[in-house]
């Protein structure tokens, strides 16, 4: 391996590629050798993405077309279900190679509520094993050992992030949470649907996949981890929001016989004291998406509720960076024994 | 009494002031003849509000300079706290005079709620009996009687006609409600304050007055009376969207033994059924404020939660029109025994 | 025909055919009895158009099923290219009909302009010395006479209004004229397009189709009309803005010998003094898209350059309403001998 | 001089001075150790600016409490008109210190012609000629000598770049041009307007100080200096955009006899070559303000006409970036000796 891994990206021709590709490009250990995208194989990547006119890539092959022996990691920034076969054939096929899947395909532990939750069988259940969950600051030292890291959804990664500390602490009821979930445009990806058509989606508010969304899933199975439950289910609701970018959860606890507002955030604060990219905000400061825009960071914050016994924690983040891009580029660094925020120190851009 | 009827706007330099003023504009019933502002008093309203360019209007004035014998019928657009004197004054002198206000001086019941929640106290006490709770669709009767009609807040119109037919019913359990809130900036009103400027508000989500929201003491009043509980608490957290207008509430609510989705979607069916205003949606189909922009709807619906015994209750608005100045043109329809509906048929503006 | 005029919509899934709907449904004259939308054939319109939930509405047949023989006026909004055949169809065979027709195919007068600009040979030229160009303000008397109304897009009303009265007096050089403008992404209509996703378009402005948008073509004609010069050429630079709707063209232009800005700006007041839905805006008040949207009000000024003998002529409409249904309703309104603001009374919506 | 230079920003709570921190806080040879803002003093840097919630800064002081002998580089963030006395006493007391000014101040070289622009006498007229008009890639070798440069307002920035040299090199008519700007709202600062209210600048487009925008003055200054004309005047009309940041200028430029686009394209594209902020897009590729958000990158191109003998000659940059505190840090680089990339690699963000 020489002085820059070299890395290749799956799926460069959407927001989540892109932003690998945006973070990476200007990492001082990588080199970018590989981007595919089977249906825009044979362009430039300024082609697809104009945003990246300024600087020199390679171009887009198809993933058939890409020679994994000359790559030392592969992120994998392609829709869930497609992704398997080929994560698997890199995993066995090239040893040296650790995966940084980006997907839903790995995340799940349990292949059944992996078909129940998105509607296919898993085609490589034989390397599931192999996944750790990629919630950095949750599984760090399983992530620094692992080949195979399934980077968690966006909203998941808001959720566990504020709610798996207290779950575990025994301070809140786990099985009476209410996620009420807002998201920007881009959650939705590239891909051509009315409903994110700048008319449809502009100066208005639409809650969906109400009770269904796929999410859901990940996060019942890490929260229910973390309370020590087995089939737990929690409220998620989630809304898109005219805003291209970030993410917040606002979700409503009931906490346990004793415990306040401010045991909740002081918990939070002790669990993330080190960690570099967990704010715990001032008390009474209210996160909101402008804090994080555009970079790895996560803010959150504990609120008590004037209904006695309840709380309210809020989180937030870049659903594109610490959502996506931007944690498995985390992953990546501990994975390698980089300094964890290699690549990542960019400041929120604001406004 | 001519042939129409002579109008005055008490603050028409707000948006709720200068929405009450497009409506009424072309209201075949109604003569704008006096429009107040005192720190633009002098101005033609063309010079406060360009949209209003292509037409005639009065001048605006200062309130002392009003002569409210020669109109009919006045809509309060001022902030809370500045206008219970003047209410009162107008109340008492002019007793041919009806009162449509779109502030809060008088919706809360209980004088010392008043002074908790905004930190005043109440100068009117005298007259708030006569005031009628202005949710039309709830108090129709009273409101065709009342000479002062105390419209309610833009959240509790959608948070309430969601939720009091089915705490009145007692399908869900009234104390335990957690009510997410969603606006545009128009709630802010137009006054100058940082966090409302495009740079700060766009492109990003906030919550705010978490736990301490004004709009929680109409709520709480309203819901406790169609469940018969005092006292009662409900959570209410509302966040700032980066839209200019329309409102989403998305509530979630535990069941009562027995009952369900279904249930509590045909009890709202039922109780709407001939309310010109009020859409209970299809089966399935989720409300967006894209539904009702500039309009005087209220979509609702009610989805099942995936945890058994609790659902989640929808429902949106435009925070001017049926958030305000349209509910006040609606009642002021009902007070003078006009059809409901007058003034008030365009359909919502999409895109 | 009966005391109303019975409309069908042709195309109704679009955005142009939807406001068409919009303004139609509240119009007193009007009963609208046919929608075609062979892509959504059977469906009922607020399953296309949610805004429409709240309303009934014929469901959605195709152009096919459609009985023309019970439709007194046609509205056609499809795209160019697909209306020719069935306007002919319907022009010949059913000679009660009147068609208003606010796609491009009808146009431009020169069939070779037609095949130059939209790469197509038009195959109902027989009917086009019938096409009455829509333009309002300028045919009015053209109209009231007319079976067929073609339209004019939504640039060339805004540019056309403002400039015309200015070529046609001689006061501006109609051979040195460059017209930058600026539109919502509406424009762009609902077809699935990368380019006018919420995360493309937003918080971004892109020039496009620069030196080649077919309004240059409709611009030209009637400009050069006006001007009585053969061959004319004009500047035209089209911009794509994020918002929804809205449109405002900024024409800059060189003045004759002794003529003024101020020259300008009363000679467009004079032409538009009866005019209902032309607001020349007071001296100095820049015309802004805010003032028109959701109506049918153009508003324009003339303002001084400060290079002398230049000035700039800005002029500003809702693309959807003015520049499209609006018109062509306005355009009914006279070809039916009805009030010409009948259904179109609606003031701005703003904010 | 330490290892890392130490720099301090007057006005560090508007959104220039802000963005400055944001890029100086990851550029690895700074320290800030200074900020001032005389009306937040003695705050937190992330009171006033919550997406600095994540780092540490030291507090807002005054000016007058700042210790500049502390201090290497003052990056001065402040209004035009307040910034000549402290910037003239700085200068004059701390020979050591290098001045980085983003006002107005110091960029006009006739005395008459602030006077005449800004209103206001200038006070500090002896050390005006020491300022170096900060257009990194026209004055670099000037800037690497300067102690105080005059960074170049935002609009002059994306204009002269483009203009510039088609202007020296005579390919173009110097006295026949006209500009169309574009602004995001953020050029309008941080200070409480009416007309930067997110509900009156989002969903509408308006033109601005037509005919009178201050930068209209610098831009003359430099296309003047190029095409060795006195006295020289351009049409420049600026619009306000409903985003965030960027800027877009699309300038029509007639062209000297036998000039074609392609030559003015081949001679920004030689002009440029070695640059590392400025990319001449490929043939046919229009700028976009997304291809620049959050970046130091310039895009711009050149596009026939279809009158001939005219081009369209189109800019963009991120207003806050290159059009302010990136290119004053770029500048900072090149007056230190540091590679003049240094801190400023970021591509840009989008979505």
């Amino acid at each position: 391996m020489a002085d820059k891994i070299r890395i290749g990206v799956l799926g460069a021709s959407g927001y989540t590629g892109a932003d690998l590709v945006r973070l990476a490009y200007t990492h001082p250990k990588i080199e970018i050798t590989t981007l595919t995208a089977n249906s825009h194989a044979g362009k430039p990547m300024k082609a697809v993405f104009k945003h990246f006119s300024h600087v020199t890539l390679p171009d887009l092959v198809t993933i058939d077309d890409a020679d994994w022996s000359s790559v030392d990691a592969v992120f994998c920034g392609l829709p869930h279900g497609t992704t398997q076969a080929i994560t698997k054939s890199i995993f066995q096929s090239h040893p040296h190679v650790k995966i940084l899947d980006m997907s839903a395909d790995f995340r799940l532990k349990d292949p059944a509520a992996y078909k129940e939750w998105y509607g296919l069988d898993h085609v490589a259940t034989d390397i599931q094993p192999e996944a750790v969950y990629g919630l950095t600051e949750l599984y760090r030292d399983d992530i620094a050992k692992a080949r195979l890291v399934a980077c968690p959804g966006c909203y998941p990664t808001a959720v566990l992030l504020s709610l798996v500390p207290l779950a575990k602490s025994g301070l809140i009821d786990a099985t009476d949470i209410v996620i009420d979930a807002k998201s920007g445009v881009s959650g939705a990806g590239r891909g051509l649907k009315e409903n994110t058509l700048f008319c449809e989606a502009g100066e208005g508010l639409s809650p969906y996949s109400v009770g269904k969304h796929r999410h859901s899933a990940e996060i019942e199975q890490e929260i229910g981890f973390a309370a020590g439950l087995d089939g737990l289910r929690v409220n998620f609701t989630p809304h898109l929001i005219p805003m291209s970018r970030g993410e917040l959860t606002t979700s409503y606890v009931r906490m346990n016989q004793g415990a306040s507002a401010a045991d909740l955030r002081q918990l939070l604060i002790d669990a993330y004291a080190s960690d570099p990219f967990v704010t715990v905000l001032d008390e009474g400061v209210l996160p909101q998406t402008q804090m994080v825009r555009g970079s790895n960071y996560v803010a959150m914050n504990v609120v008590p509720d004037r209904i006695p016994g309840r709380a309210i924690v809020i989180s937030t983040l870049d659903n594109l960076v610490k959502g996506s891009a931007g944690q498995a580029l985390q992953n990546f660094n501990i994975a390698y024994g980089l300094e964890e925020t290699m690549g990542l120190k960019q400041l929120p851009l604001f406004p």
